[in-house]
C-alpha cells in the first residue's frame, strides 16, 4: 500500500490524482490486476469522471451542493453533515483495472479526489493487487 | 481483463448485464476471488439492484432523472452534465465475489449497466483475481 | 468468502459493522490485500462515514429519505422502490485496504451497513484478498 498526500485549498475542490495514481501502479510493479484508490476520511470522498473539461468537475460539485444543501437541519454538531453526507453519495474507493503494469482508464477518465470540508492535508492509500 | 460490447439504444437505459459477467468469470476459471467489472466511460455507469421486476430499473432511471434535472444551468457546453453527474452518483464499477468458479450474487440481485448518454456502443471491462 | 448475519431492527437502520469484518480480516490471516465486503440484497446497502457521533449517521438517513421521498409515484408494485434506490446510491459493496493482517480504516471511519427496508435478517460475505 502507497500512500499519496493532497493539500487541499477550498471548503468544496474536485481534484484530478490520475497522476499520483499512475506512478504507484508503475512503482508497485504488478503487471495485470486491480488498483484500488482509498480515502481515509469521512468528509472527503473519491470518483472517476471526465477531467478534460474541468466545468464537469464544477458542475458535479454544484450538483452535490443543490443535493445536500448546507441550511438544512442537521444533527452532527460539528456543522459539517453535508460533507460527511457528500462522501457517501460519491464513495470511499475507486477500482481501476490494471494491465500490462499500467493503469487502464477509459479515454476520458480521470480520478478525481473530493474535498468536501477543506482546506485541508488529506491522504490517498493505493493498492495494487494481482 | 475481458472486454464485453454493450449497445445501447436509448438516451437513458438500465440493462441487465449479469449473464456477459457470468460468462467471463467461467472463462476466467478463477476459483476463489473477486470479480470487478469497470466501465471505461464518463457519461454511464454500473450498479447492482433487482433485475426479477423492470420497474425497478425504470424507478431508479426516473429517480436519477428527478435528482439531476436536464434543465438546470450547466456549465459543461456539451449539454451532457446530467449524464456525467449521473455516473458519479451510481459510481464506474462493482465487485463481486466468486466462489467456486461461479459469480456469487443475492438472489433478486442483478449487474446494471447504466447508459446515461445514448444510444451508443459501450464497453465494459471484466477482472477475475484471486 | 465469510458471511455474517445481522439483524435490523427498524425501516431505515444504518448499522456499524466494523467489529464484525474486523474479526473476519483476523480469521482469513492475509497480511497485505484489500477486504471487500458485499451486500446481497437489493434494498440494503453499505458505505464507509463516521461511526464516533450516531449523529452522522441519522442526518445521512434523512437526507437519502429526502432524496428518495416515500410518496413519489413509484412503478414497482412492492411499495419498496425507495429502499432499492437508495441502495443503488450508496452502493452494494466497500473495499478496505489490509495491512499487517489487519483492516485500515482512517480514524474516524466505520463500515456502516444501510437498511433501507426492514426490520430483517440480512447478511454481509465477507472477501480478504491478497
Amino acid at each position: 500500500m502507497r500512500r499519496a498526500t493532497i493539500r487541499t485549498q477550498a471548503k468544496q475542490e474536485l481534484i484530478d490524482i490520475t497522476p499520483q495514481v499512475e506512478r504507484a501502479v508503475r512503482e508497485a510493479g504488478v503487471q495485470e490486476g486491480i488498483c484500488t484508490v482509498f480515502v481515509p476520511h469521512t468528509t472527503a470522498g473519491i470518483t472517476i469522471n471526465e477531467n478534460a473539461d474541468p466545468s464537469v468537475k464544477e458542475d458535479l460539485a454544484a450538483l452535490l451542493e443543490r443535493l445536500v444543501p448546507p441550511g438544512l437541519h442537521y444533527r452532527h454538531a460539528e456543522g459539517n453533515s453535508p460533507a460527511h453526507i457528500k462522501a457517501s453519495l460519491v464513495g470511499s474507493s475507486v477500482q481501476v483495472p490494471v494491465s500490462g503494469g499500467r493503469l487502464q482508464l477509459g479515454t476520458w477518465q480521470g480520478i478525481i479526489f473530493c474535498e468536501f470540508d477543506g482546506p485541508r492535508s488529506r491522504e490517498v492509500w493505493i493498492s495494487v493487487h494481482s
